[in-house]
């Protein structure tokens, strides 16, 4: 178990962070650990994964990981480990390719001589609009800073060194822009079973803006992003993040003052025009059946459900 | 024309800033000034305030303030210069006492146990708030930080030094947080004859939240930010300001970036219950009637609206 | 002061009822008094409307009566009694042509043929209703019940006796109807500065299912339903009512069971299509201007505005 | 068929009554006969199902439990006879574990400290109520009295003794207490292909206030409440029930009165955030995916579509 | 009376036609005859009047040019008749500038590099466009077809030859294009005192998708189409025109087939950003004081409003 | 290869037009030229189905008809043949009944007393029109006349020939005759995988004026009408028609003047009620579901989807 430990703790430390890193690295970790493993395959592999699973018990990708290596079949200790180590493979082979077929995908959705809108910085997305340039189309973005971390300045340098036209703005000025803007596409952290978009915080607002200005809203978000969970009820429990990130100094200290940080925030289905995934330009109202056909999660035991083992057909 | 020239570059330099400051600055240099004339009244004094109005052209209470205190009448100069005089005086007072009426009033609209909503820094906001608690009204505050100046730290520290409960959060975060307010109060930098509010970048999208989720939005503002040359249609200037408050450093020198500040926006009346002023609560569909009846704006000559001399009644 | 006393306490006991009556018998007792006063004119008036203004302070029907009638005017006591008398007379004359006027009106909005919808018990309604059914219109009436306590079993039969085919439904079945609905009438208790209208409780709910289908949706209410009180603030009190009307037996008593019972609730304006007013078809924004220009509020001092003389022009 | 005329008959005067029982009561009689019966198995079946399916031919959880059970296959008489009573079975345990499933599933999206609203008195979605409340979740319920036949009463008592706090409102009262409530939830009659929510009268103008203000607004369904017949285009028909269940008395027969009293309404699906069966949650879009995939629903011959019997996987 | 008759004659006969032209031909010919009776000058005037009235009873400009005239002052015959011919000539001078008037405070609403969609063939509207292009501004203009009268070829020629880039398009397109639109301006049949908009048909479609995509939607109107009659509750009456103007031919005679040819249609007030008049740019809702204020009716006595002295201020 | 070259001439002739018609005859086309295929039985056929795609790249009937015919199996050429015949045939079959089935069950959500709008000249939808009116119910239709090309002249006639009273209208009066409409009925071009509908130039504006208006608007649309491209992003192209079907003459030659004639706008699922299709009634979310279970479009390979051999079930 020093391997898997090992493993959970880079995963803690946040070394490895990102919701498709962590994805991958918990499929490669079972799988080196499933060569390693003499005896009690079953036993093992189900305490591997469960620590595994316990460094980031809320984290979507890492449970979709886990719970796609783990539905691993066969009769003896070997069949299950080639089984295992097969499963691992695809899942790592998936990760490896959705980010690129989800740029190929979204690009057709931009026209030439658009105007781009996102938020935060999200690989997805801009998989998008880097596929949109690189296709010959004249298009320009405006990035939203995206308070507190400001992860719209790496957006911006990171598509402006790509070529691409940037405009930079504060979160505030969304709807003043919201004019200008053909079309807004933004990544995911969650996808919810009734097709509602968990993202960084401010993605809500800038939907609502979109909506109100009949601009298409598009969410880019690998399949591994949906949440089966949810399915069961389970609300997608939004983290605080710490307040020093928003201010420091004696403000933080006043007695009357609290400092609140939510990193997400929920954006209904109906002001989702399309979700972009690796198998396809979907609804948001699909979730159900990507949770159910893609991610196979079908039967129900108690509190459980749980993932037939033949699946992402 | 010393004392005018000295004056209008306190204003340009911004050693006197703030939309009633400027205003109240302006009459009383004014009425300093008419003291000081010897000869050719009418000629000085129009010099004087022509000067004074090109320091900030697009300054709604400025124009107010200077219009208002040159509508004097009389025969001789002597009759006129005391006209100006009297003038001059009144609508200081009014500037004086306007803020004080507009928090009682406004403070009649905030139920006790409510938790309020603020944007940026408004005086007459926080006046109908700090009237509210004084009132003994159990209220909490939710301020955003309003980027990208930060006039959110100003409204928390002014507010929770005051003894209120003061929640800050990013400018993202205001549809998050809409679930848990019972009315929002935004100040006002100036308000259209259709009732339509200028006011700081972030406003209007704060507005369309609360309508949204069904949350009285309320306005704070003096009559005097009330645009009487938007009756002749003009469009309100949404000034843009430097790129550098937003961003330093490499990023803004990047050619393919480019960063936009604008400083206000629009926010329409559909999404304004009410706007508090100091002559009462009125529906943002008055604004016309205050610019006519209050203000005193009647007679079209050619492309000009000009102030009758009898009014604010 | 026996004479008020007994009035008040008509008043309080309900033996007097309703917001035209009460203002009518309002007016009637102070001209009364006025010619009963021997000395002590203005003190002695005072003192009775204060008594009358206390039975139900938050009745504007009376706020509106007891202000018109003691803005006297006058030098001597005589000057100033003949001035109550001429003003009380007016009033009264103003309550006693107002529904008329109303019915005149609204009626010109309801088209051969219609369906019509109304809530509770409202005369100035039913005015506008038989106006049409008077003009020889073709109309079929669906009336609400109006739960708890079923005014709309009085305006069933009274609309019934009158000729007219009424359907009664419960109030749950607003949104079912509203389909076969081409136009909702009803009354109004108060109607506030932003065009906001108090009614009985579950009128919102008509107006918002009526903008939903895009169903006209017309307010009956006398000049006097409109509140000057609230341009300075004032949110209107919604009274509870017992909860006896709404269930008695054992229920009642339940440790865990509360019974609330609000008689009103707010209808903004967005949702109003026209007030018929006897002074015309207004949009409820002009609330503002009926409260300044038609029932005569003007100056504030401190705290109040107040009535001036010259009015009801 | 002395068995099969009896249970028709208990259906029909209602002896039997409400969704759940009816189809698990349809499913034992089936099972039972099929026991009795000695030859000509299939033709027996048929008669004694079609007498069953005529008590009451618009239910359609009475459609689906028939359906379900008369799906049965085999060669020979007896296994036809196992298969049935197999299937009848698994109806049965369907029936009598779907509403704790449902309880379970949908108390997750009740958080905390929570105002819910529920309408009429559904136990599908009591049982959410319940089971969040054993969860430890300090809660409160807003329950309507829905008339005419005021069966908010009941919800009241049941939920009251369950020691669970409960204010009862009239149905008028639903959008004045809207700003209070965190999240609705209701029951359902029967929900339609394109997710419409078919339900006691009242709901839909619950949900459309609900939708005003921002608020989740939840159904509590078990599957076998979804209608395959709406998949060929059929109309839900609502039900008239006696005007007696609204007033008696005079009023009902006075020549130019109507009392209309529809039992149900229809709620389109952008007013319903999510359904909560006992297969999970799902967005009210997927209705089509439970008529098909998990009712079985499947071929198209003529007016009819038939029940594969391969389902409920 | 025959110089009388002759006009009435040309109005009715359609020699004479278009809102501006009708009420400036009515002035004129009351002037000319009043410089022509010799006695009873008052009842003359009268039967005159009504005479003319009655050519087209439903023109609100007709209506408002001979109650202008006709509110004339005076003890004598000369001195009536010097007062009419004043009023007449003030009334031709408002007709000759309010359509520049207008053209100038409405091109400060269109900003440089928009394209603005029209509809119909409004002076009004084209004086706002061509205005805005003389002034220098790059802007494209898209005209609907304006079925079935075709007025749209009429625009487009007009413009076209007048320098500006038309695009011309069926007015099924109009929210095809509708996001490619900066502004709509219309012009205006009738305002009514709530602030609808009665103009050519599918006005109120064009401003229903404007709205959907938050484009502004602006009303060119002189004052004197303000309807004063539709306070006093009068619907405003929609023509239909001959069938045949859609088509003719045998469809036209077929016994199933109806052609139903309506002139106008109703836009609410919800959809109006702004109307700009010749007295200034005002929101819809002050509909109701530019009847009363400028156009100047005040009494009510009996059925009528009366146009009082004192106006047009 | 003289068959397919003779064919494709045909369609891009426009001597075969109409989605069913091209994609009929494009199956009957392929299966007369297998059966006269003597060798390289693959690679006839594929450079015969290639010929036929490109006669009209963007009709997805045509891409529909081609697929399933082509998705043949078999090991010998023989078996090959075989195989593509039985598809072409059931392919016509499924043209051939799939109008009928729709008729019946869309006539199914249209009540007796209705009125029904529909637009342009949709076999499809007018299926259900008649069907409806076969059934006995007493229903009336709007036709709109569909500029440019003025298809309703022919839904009128042939509506009316077959004895339902039809209304003809100009497209600019839709919104007006709403308040009338109790259902809308209209075809598809082609329906997208997020369920939008792209239809004849003008149904985006009749859907949202239904909306608006709370009226159902259902969609008559053949699966074979659901794009599958779609899934890969790809944005359905509008086509743009000859200037000269809107007008000709000078104006068209202007230099200041272009016209814009595209055939189809985009109708979002939003605004859609119901498909109805040969499988059933279905909500726009399930067209994922059609082009995946139904039309069979499964594996994703590079930029292709490819359909597998079993479907259609």
């Amino acid at each position: 178990m020093n391997m898997i430990e090992e493993a959970a703790r880079k995963i803690e430390s946040m070394e490895v962070r990102g919701a498709a890193r962590i994805a991958r690295f918990a499929a490669e970790t079972l799988k080196e650990y499933a060569k390693s493993v003499k005896t009690n395959f079953d036993e093992e592999m189900r305490r591997a994964s469960e620590r595994l699973m316990n460094t980031r018990p809320t984290a979507v990708s890492l449970f979709n990981a886990i719970n796609y290596v783990m539905s691993y079949s066969g009769e003896s200790d070997e069949e299950k480990r080639e089984s295992l180590i097969k499963r691992a493979e695809e899942f790592i082979e998936w990760v490896d390719t959705a980010r690129e077929k989800i740029g190929r995908i979204g690009a057709k959705r931009i026209m030439d001589g658009s105007t781009v809108m996102t938020h935060c910085n999200s690989s997805a997305a801009l998989s998008v609009i880097k596929h949109a340039f690189d296709e010959g189309k004249d298009i320009r973005v405006i990035a939203t800073e995206s308070r507190p971390r400001h992860q719209g300045y790496l957006t911006t340098k990171e598509l402006a060194d790509y070529g691409i036209d940037v405009t930079l703005i504060v979160d505030s000025a969304v709807r003043y822009f919201m004019k200008e803007v053909d079309v807004v596409v933004v990544g995911a952290d969650t996808i919810t079973v009734n097709g509602a978009l968990i993202n960084k915080i401010g993605t809500s607002q800038i939907a609502l803006a979109a909506k109100e200005a009949r601009v298409p809203f598009m969410v880019a978000a690998e399949t591994y992003k949906f949440s089966p969970k949810t399915l069961l009820g389970e609300l997608v429990v939004i983290e605080e993040r710490d307040a020093r990130e928003v201010i420091d100094g004696e403000l933080l200290d006043h007695p009357k003052v609290t400092v609140r940080n939510p990193a997400f925030d929920v954006t209904p289905r109906d002001y989702i025009d399309l979700i972009i995934t690796e198998i396809g330009a979907i609804p948001p109202e699909m979730a159900y059946i990507v949770i159910r056909d893609h991610l196979g999660y079908r039967e129900f035991g108690g509190e459980e459900i749980t993932l037939s083992p033949e699946h992402y057909d």
